[in-house]
């Protein structure tokens, strides 16, 4: 199998359409504005009189080049183009003679390598993939071999002199660049590295007695080939996933395939919330348990869901199983969708599955270790800023989720308007998708070309999944209507928070409640489970809305009395979980007590 | 109003007496040998070289006196007393010149009275409970006379010369032991040093900034007439609202008698949970927010359950509302003896209001700051043992709370198997008690004098409450048939862990599912709202039991499914609370799902 590269994806309409101009007009300059105010930019000077770099300013920064790399792909942005060419000059003129680059060691004139926790490598990852992004988009390949010269010297100290004070880092995504950089420059070495670093991990204790989380913080529990269960920290578990299944296709290593399929069905089966999110708890910011996934204080980190998404992509390329591209579909549209406000200058860094505000107050007379609770709003500068950059980067290059292809077969797994063109068995296959997804069904797919195409159906649809195989033949018309109706979904009984409710879903859409619509105590709504909806929309957010009859209780003021049974019946509205928060602080939830 | 004391009560049978037999062969002796293995008896030889002491182990031993003077009020325990007694010669051994007695103070030759949060004046308090007890039990004053000592000696430090390094404690408790005092040495400085310590309270910030909490730990945000709801440390909220009720009563002052019906209300109907315990969070053991009540992460310490019960009581001598009474029904029947275990060795701390064992495993790698959950299992030792020694003192003097006198009316709050005889308006009045409450409500009394008896209609079997009025002459007999049918139970609308559920409680005791009856993920059953229970009997445990037809989910391994309704029709099993965790640890739920 093989990825169709979102180059040859253009989108033309439609939800992801409107996102990416979203990214392009608005979110990709309000990033920029906000890494200016808080010095990431200035800090490439590397002047030891000015700001002090983080250590992961270097990645913030890499990851929002590889966004405008993407951007530039489909349509230049000179001004963009300067700040990245000049920025690119500073890091030239910065890096040392050896090859190493890092802005906050540089500055401090740190021993390199000394510790795995310091986002060395991390950095360095996240410049490769920018290098690789803006040389395919601009041909300016000098990021590109920045990079290289630095990998270089990484290769030297880590595999051939092997004098680092640690063998693999703590914060896994080098191993995924260095695939990428691989599958650019062709040199194996490149690969070689990548595998170095997956295979050394958990082969011994790396981390320092007494660590404030064990071994599976940053999945170095055990060897990977070992690891069968979704562990730690999900944005580094999520990274070194990718680059498990990225070296299990290009070395057709089995037992690797095998680990990468256990931890996806780690995740998809037992430890990922219904919109795709993942990570349950604040502590570590990580995975807990099978089917623990607490809403009130889920973490489910944005960028934890893009690495989910980067995961399953990779998935498809070891097998075809509509299964990947379902959690796909409901990553995007939901949990990852909810990291960016609709003006498109906001962000979550953890997206909450449930926002009870007046929790918040519960310890309003303790000043530390406060129970944890996500953040209610969205904000426009974080200290810790990997996620804005990252949706920067991401969804400009959506496309990459749509085909893939395997010998002259193309697998259609996401429905987005768009037009591709790409080759297949020597030939070229155009493909143009008409659709209203996520908010409409019907999909007009035309393909011109001889290819036998796989359709995805989705699993909210029919439950069996799938594809369907055409045949096609010169220019061939597929219909398809997958009916969107709104659903009453239920948890696996071990979901705690689930039990007694059921969410509601119309397509892959996970709709929510929010008080600003429905008035405070969310949680006494009841939903009958024989209920209609109906259907609407919502001018101010500018999306479409459900309607459907529940009842509350009547309140009394009693604190405990016998059941009465009294009810007020009320008609709820649900809009869009991705639409979240846009109103302000409110009651939102997407668990709903039925009956 | 006037207490009837309970050594004017004699229970004859019955739960509380099967309890109080329980805690004069077994746990007075168990706390006792866990006390000795601890060296809390030790301690008191104050040798320099033997066991440290910590700064409330006078406390814990104090209230284990208390208990042990109240168990020999019904019959005489030589050697416990002669334990006592020895006891108290060490402590006239060791008391300063100056009347100071501090097991930690004098062992270190600390300074006093200059750390409002090392608990002396807590420990002094609970050492004149000590000492009024074992005077009124045994006839020996010794040890009250040591206190009254001490206590000059506070009156002059804190009240006189004003040189002590706070003025008010950081744990009430001495407000409270102060009126108890008076009341047995009418000697009214003793009132006023009571008056004293509580009107203090709040007029200057006392503790240090940056304190880890804010003033409402330890109720010092505000003077305690302006004080309208429970806040802070729910135990030394109690022990200080007890102290306010006392000299309410005593001076008659209403502004302090208003305070207290705030903070009874604030507590009864919005920050208590349906066991009669109190305390939502771990983060300082203290009440959160109106109607913060969850399940999972309660704190609810059975001291504070105690306190609930102690300021109640207290309540009853102002103002006769049955409702101080159904408090006290719900916590005795419920959260107290939950507190417990039945075979009378082990100790619950903290009372679990819901246990799914599986979710300690949470933050299993996770070393520091781990999320709370209350422990699964009661403990025979403890390094903080408030709860033990309280337990000691409380179940035998329990009959303090059956009945109250008003002029020549007489009030009967509690119904256990009891023979009583008082003094009212210059008679003697007796008053036998038939029944087996809490089991059934079939109540037969027999009232052998002349008065008024007001009988109370608990709120469990008429929400309206209140005390039925009985002119009694001569020998009446009064019967009454309190029926107790298992009945669901719903909380406000506005206590999150409540919606979509009910408990079930049968007469004033709550029932709860656990495990070992009922399977594995309690939190999956769902209860019919038209359900028909069947009453039954454990033998292992000895408690009665309900059979009700519920339903769980068919799991089918999916995570997220379109809602079936396709159900597993069983019968669950429910204990009564009190008993708990006494076979191990295994889930256990208070609140079900009801459809």
């Amino acid at each position: 199998m093989e990825r169709v590269d979102f180059s040859c994806v253009e989108l033309t309409g439609g939800f992801f359409k409107e996102k990416q101009n979203l990214i392009r007009e608005v979110t990709a300059k309000a990033v920029y504005d906000r890494f200016c105010d808080t010095g990431r930019f200035e800090a490439f000077k590397l002047d030891k009189n000015g700001v002090e770099p983080h250590i992961f300013w270097d990645s913030d920064v890499a990851k929002w080049i590889e966004g405008v790399a993407y951007l530039t792909m489909e349509k230049k942005e000179p001004a963009l183009e300067k700040i990245v060419d000049d920025l690119v000059l500073e890091i030239e003129k910065n890096q040392l003679e050896c090859g190493y680059f890092n802005l906050h060691y540089i500055y401090h004139n740190k021993k390199h390598f000394e510790n795995r926790d310091n986002h060395e490598l991390y950095c360095l990852g996240h410049l490769i993939e920018a290098g690789v992004a803006y040389y395919q988009a601009t041909g300016k390949r000098k990021l590109l071999d920045l990079m290289i010269k630095y990998v270089d010297y990484v290769e030297k100290r880590f595999k051939i002199d092997k004098d680092t004070g640690f063998t693999t880092p703590g914060h896994e995504e080098i191993e995924l660049a260095l695939v990428r950089l691989y599958e650019v420059t062709g040199d194996k070495r490149h690969l070689d590295l990548a595998e170095f670093f997956v295979n050394e991990r958990g082969k011994r204790r790396e981390d320092p007695e007494g660590y404030w989380c064990g071994g599976e913080y940053n999945q170095s529990h055990k060897e990977v080939r070992a690891q069968d269960s979704a562990e730690g920290h999900a944005v580094r578990a999520t990274y070194l996933y990718c680059a498990m299944a990225d070296l299990a296709k290009k070395t057709g290593d089995v037992s690797l395939k095998n680990a990468c399929k256990s931890l996806f069905d780690s995740i998809a089966s037992k430890r990922m919330y219904i919109t795709g999110s993942i990570g349950s708890t604040y502590q570590s910011e990580s995975f807990t348990l099978d089917y623990d996934l607490p809403n009130l204080t889920a973490y489910t980190e944005t960028c934890a869901s893009i690495g989910l998404v980067l995961f399953a992509q990779r998935m498809l390329l070891l097998e075809n199983d509509s299964k990947y591209a379902d959690v796909i579909e409901r990553a995007i549209y939901n949990g990852i969708m909810s990291g960016i406000s609709l003006d498109g200058k906001g962000f979550y860094y953890t997206n909450p599955q449930e926002l009870i505000p007046v929790l918040r107050e519960r310890n309003h007379c303790v000043y530390e270790n406060r129970e944890y609770f996500p953040e209610a709003q969205r904000r426009e500068v974080f200290e810790c800023s990997c996620c804005p950059p990252n949706i920067v980067r991401f969804i400009p290059s959506i496309g990459n989720l749509i085909y893939t292809t395997d010998g002259d077969k193309i697998y259609i797994h996401q429905f987005m308007e768009s037009k591709a063109k790409f080759e297949i068995g020597g030939q070229s296959v155009e493909i143009e998708q008409k659709t209203a997804y996520p908010f409409d069904g019907k999909i007009e797919i035309v393909v011109k070309g001889n290819a036998t195409v796989f359709v995805r159906v989705p699993e909210w649809y029919d439950s069996v999944g799938g594809y369907v195989e055409y045949k096609c033949q010169g220019a061939t018309k597929i219909s398809l209507d997958y009916e969107m109706k709104p659903t009453l979904i239920e948890a696996n009984p071990r979901v705690v928070d689930g039990c007694g409710k059921c969410a509601i879903m119309r397509g892959p859409l996970v709709y929510c409640m929010e008080q600003i619509d429905n008035g405070k105590y969310l949680r006494d709504i009841t939903i009958p489970v024989n209920c209609q909806f109906k259907e609407g929309y919502d001018k101010s957010l500018c999306v479409p809305t459900l309607e459907v009859d529940g009842y509350r209780r009547v309140e009394n003021g009693k604190l405990y009395q016998k059941y009465t049974g009294e009810k007020r019946e009320i008609k709820a509205k649900l809009i869009p979980y991705f639409a979240i928060l846009n109103r302000g602080t409110t009651e939102m939830q997407i668990w709903h007590n039925v009956r």
